[in-house]
């Protein structure tokens, strides 16, 4: 375990289950605010918001390309980043959170920013797209990024991402202690939930497993709010690295913020009991 | 979705949990027999016995190698997978089950067969050894094996090889419909269980996630009987595809044999809701 006696110790980590209206920046803008005064207010240092927060997601059937053009806007120079910047600065914060990215390609990106007092650290496009995002995005080509932070290794992913095994291992192997995950869970049906009564639903127990296959922390931002009648499973979570939730699942539609102290750094020991190793224990030259 | 209109239809699977206690492999193909008899009068058509049912797993600790090897035999001529095919040929059965083999090399593996009325279908080696089993075994280097039968295709690995996404990725890209688990799942604590209350065992929340990340079956056969010391989750469950139990988890320290209907090439459609598909989402040139 390569952690420094003088390493990272505990802190508060917050996902915030935010109200998004497609087409309404500004609102969205404001809302995550207050969902990031919330959390500070709990004392979190990192707060994750959900994917395409300044956006929205259920672009028009009509043509939902040039519905996302018109919400889309380049990395460099963009308000939501600025937003979480100055968030970020104000109260000694990480932010993750997803948006609506305009390549300088001149392509659409779902993608997802961590944000320092420093600036933007990292932007991930999403390499898994969703249904009719296929329609609007350009899949991303690059891996989850893992940054290093004051808390601990941060990684990003979005939403179908976190439900590819192959993605989570990268990350880890990477050396992330975290994944930090915004989402938008689509459900199958609305008032009525789509999983059986009594489990949870199956992108809960792929988020549980995930953290628990590789050792990590997962801290997943849900949205709520129905949106052009799509429904969302508003599950966020945090996740410990043994698979059993810290905080969440929320499973309401409604606005939360849940926060978890998590030594992220707590990560880097990947023993199970006896002699065994979650990540030394693999065989890769069999995973062909 | 290669299914013909003459494929195999439903089918009742069950999962024998069974006792088993470790030098006494008459007794325990007796329990086998016994388990395998009731799951026949359920109507079953395969049924999946544990890791190591007729050695046990609980070696001495003075020289656990030895005590395997005393309790190890070939494949070929085996006595244990004699009783299998007996049985399977009496009830038109497929079985999967571990056991204790003694390899033509002079090496022990942890293995486990798949056997039907023509005799011995697979013999696979389990390639994840888990902590004193590495004292004891030769691990596999052959993944897992995909076996057509009436009822659809079965793959089989064995305990913690289920817990590598990895190679229940494999299993589901060789074609599997079923991933048969022959599997001990030890218990850190006894009598208090290991997991948080209201929790399921991460064991079971990794084979739950396994089946809905590949859209496959997931039959899982635990253990019970505490041997020397150690005991055991004793979590046998039959999962959907979808990721949802169709029977168990037991957690309880007791003999059973669980059962569900499950027309297994129903896990040849990965479609999902909308344009997305479980295996054809992947993006195998970043995996990398």
């Amino acid at each position: 375990m390569d952690r420094s006696p003088d390493g990272p110790g505990p802190a508060v980590i917050a996902v915030a289950q935010v109200a998004i209206t497609v087409g309404e920046p500004d609102a969205n803008r404001k809302a995550a605010a207050a969902a990031v005064a919330q959390a500070v207010q709990a004392g979190a240092r990192l707060v994750v918001l959900p994917e395409l927060c300044d956006s929205g997601y259920v672009f028009a059937d009509t043509d939902p390309a040039a519905e996302a053009r018109g919400l889309a806007a380049p990395a460099d120079g963009n308000v939501t980043l600025g937003q979480w910047r100055s968030l970020a600065a104000a109260h000694d914060l990480v932010i993750v959170g997803g948006f609506c990215e305009l390549g300088a390609d001149g392509r659409l990106y779902n993608s997802a920013a961590v944000v320092d007092a420093s600036g933007t650290r990292a932007v991930y496009r999403k390499a898994h797209l969703w249904d009719k995002e296929k329609l609007v995005f350009t899949p991303g080509d690059a891996p989850p990024p893992v940054v290093d932070t004051e808390l601990g290794r941060v990684a990003v992913m979005v939403c179908y991402d976190l439900e590819f095994p192959e993605w989570v291992r990268l990350a880890a192997l990477d050396g992330a202690d975290l994944i930090a995950a915004p989402v938008n869970w689509p459900a199958a049906n609305w008032p009525a939930a789509s999983w059986p009564a009594g489990e949870r639903p199956a992108e809960v127990i792929k988020a549980q497993a995930a953290a628990a296959t590789s050792g990590v922390f997962v801290a997943v931002a849900d949205r709520c709010g129905v949106e052009r009648g799509v429904s969302w499973i508003s599950g966020s979570l945090i996740v410990g690295p043994d698979g059993y939730p810290l905080a969440g699942p929320v499973l309401a539609d409604q606005p939360a913020v849940l926060t978890a102290v998590c030594e992220l750094p707590r990560a880097r020991d990947k023993k199970l009991a006896g002699d065994n190793d979650l990540l030394g224990d693999r065989r890769p030259e069999l995973y062909k």
